[in-house]
Order: structure tokens, then sequence, then C-alpha cells
């Protein structure tokens, strides 16, 4: 698919998925795509599992009590190590999020629908450290956000976004192209 | 371009830059590319300024001091507010990271070079800050990143990023895909 499409075609879906597998190169396909991200100072603090195991995607996604994210077949599980890059300097949060953008178009360009789970998992209730100790993964490293991958069952429902001119200008704060 | 060809063509471009102008309709994509980028809660806390008169982009490019980034005959600042979510919670640095990194995907696939310049004017001398004055931006916005726009004139430099076995796993912390 062509960026520009995917870039304004992606939305966040919180609605039910269908059934339909997602294959395994597809998932490689997500995983490349967000490790291709650049990271601060090339650190590369940010890391991936991607669930595939139907099994094993229920029993983490219903860690999240959501029943419409459980149901997609395939999840990608967001890792990160929050590394110094210089001085008391760490990126780590633009480094990931950077790598969830890339995963989250290249979903679109797929045909698969996604939604960023950050918020709901970081939460006093620690519900991602749940997450990556049924992963196996260390206390170094902590699991930020959570991705459900596949088809969706419903149509998407577009946020309503603030106009052009509220958001960017030129040459200037407040400088709309009228000016 | 295609998507999946943006993302693994994109690179943190550091040389110097051609006189070639970007066209305004162009820098009016990538601002369009950038608010296109989801935001927690849909606060929408980032904001864009393009520069594209030439002798402002020379006046605030100086104030980094780095001539080769002063040698691009464009760029975008990146503004963000720290807007509260929920309670105590903010993802203005998830936010403006997204839309950076639809920016800098949209301008490679125009075929153009960047470099998220965030480190260098965030620090304790507050280039961005500067920038931020001379551009009016109100005290409540903050200037996090500078991106150079324009076509290089050097060859690309890669960075040497970790096999794809020591980012990213299937099912498992760790698991690679011959497990």
């Amino acid at each position: 698919m062509d960026l520009q499409t995917a870039i304004q075609e992606r939305f966040s879906y919180r609605g039910k998925y269908l059934n339909t597998p997602v294959p395994h190169k597809d998932l490689r396909l997500l995983l490349e795509a967000g490790l291709a991200a650049p990271s601060g100072c090339n650190k590369q603090t940010t890391s991936l599992i991607a669930l595939e195991d139907s099994l094993l995607v229920k029993q983490v996604a219903a860690l999240m009590e959501k029943p419409n994210f459980a149901s997609a077949p395939a999840a990608i599980c967001v890792l990160t190590q929050r590394i110094i890059a210089y001085r008391d300097r760490t990126y780590y949060v633009q480094d990931y999020a950077a790598a969830i953008e890339n995963i989250l178009l290249t979903a679109t360009a797929m045909g698969y629908a996604s939604c960023w789970v950050e918020g709901h998992i970081t939460d006093a209730d620690r519900i991602g450290r749940r997450m990556a100790d049924m992963l196996g993964v260390p206390q170094d490293r902590e699991l930020v956000a959570y991705l459900p991958i596949g088809v969706p069952a419903e149509k998407p429902v577009n946020v309503q976004k603030k106009p052009f001119d509220e958001r960017a200008w030129f040459n200037g704060y407040g400088k709309t192209e009228e000016n």
C-alpha cells in the first residue's frame, strides 16, 4: 500500500475481530517494520514479541478484561529498556512510539486493524508486568504496549481531529497559509 | 512510495543538503502526515511549524551550530503541550514521536532526507526554547524537535542494527523462529 494511504487510513480499532488467522510471515513483516524505526543515539531500546499461539493470545489478552481486544487472533507486545543515550538522557519512549507507529501503518497496509493499548496496561494495576511475566520477560524490560492484530469485524469509527490550521503553521506560530 | 520501502529506506541524515527548494505543497503534505498520527485519548498534543522562508530557516537553524542541518532549505519544528489524557497521565512524548515518524517516512517517500534532532535542542542550553521564541511560540508549548527537510547532497550512512533475533521473538521472550 502507498505510504500516504496507510497514514491516512490508520485508525484505533476498539471493536471485535474476525477469527481469520494472521499468517506467520505477516507477523514477521510487522516486527521488521517496528525494528526499522529510528532510536535515540541508535540505542535500539525497543524489543517485540509477536503472539500467534491462539491459546497464549487468549491468556495474555484476558488480563486486559477487554473482550474486543482479546478477540484478535494475534498481537504484538512492545518491550522497552530505559537505556541511557548520553549523560542522563534516555529516549526510550520516543523509540517505542516510533516503532509502534511503523507497526500500525504496516498493519493498515495489510488490511489488519489494531489499537495502541498503553495506558490501560501501564496503570497502577500493572497489567503489562503480569503479561511480561507470562511471556518470560526479565525484570529489566518493561512491557509498555499491547497491539492486537487481526481483521476487523466492525466498521471503523473515526475520531474527530482538529482542523489543520489549528495545529500546523508556516514560518511562525499561528501563521496559516492565508496569512 | 510503497510503505514498506519507506520504512526500510528512512535513515537519519547528518550530511549537507542541496539548495533545491522544497515546494510548499510538499511541506503541506509532510504536516498533514504528522497530524494524522494517533495521540493518547485523542488529545492531539502535537503541533507543527514548517519553515520555508529561506532567511528564517537559516536564522532558526543557526542556533544549533550544526552547519549541515542549517544547509537544509526547509524544516519542520515539532511543538508539544503536556496535556493530561486522564488522571495524571500524559502521552505527549508518544504523540509527537508518532507524528515525527510519519513525517520522516513521508519525507523519505518524497526523496528528501531528514534527521530527528531532539536531544541537541532540548538539553540544558535550551536551544529549542530560543527557536520557539523566534517563531512566536507561547510559553505553554515546547519546541521538542527540529527536522531539517531537503534533498541530500551526500550518500546516506546507514547505522548498524542488531540482528532480528536479538530484538524480536514469537510467543515468548527470547523465542526465535527456530525454537
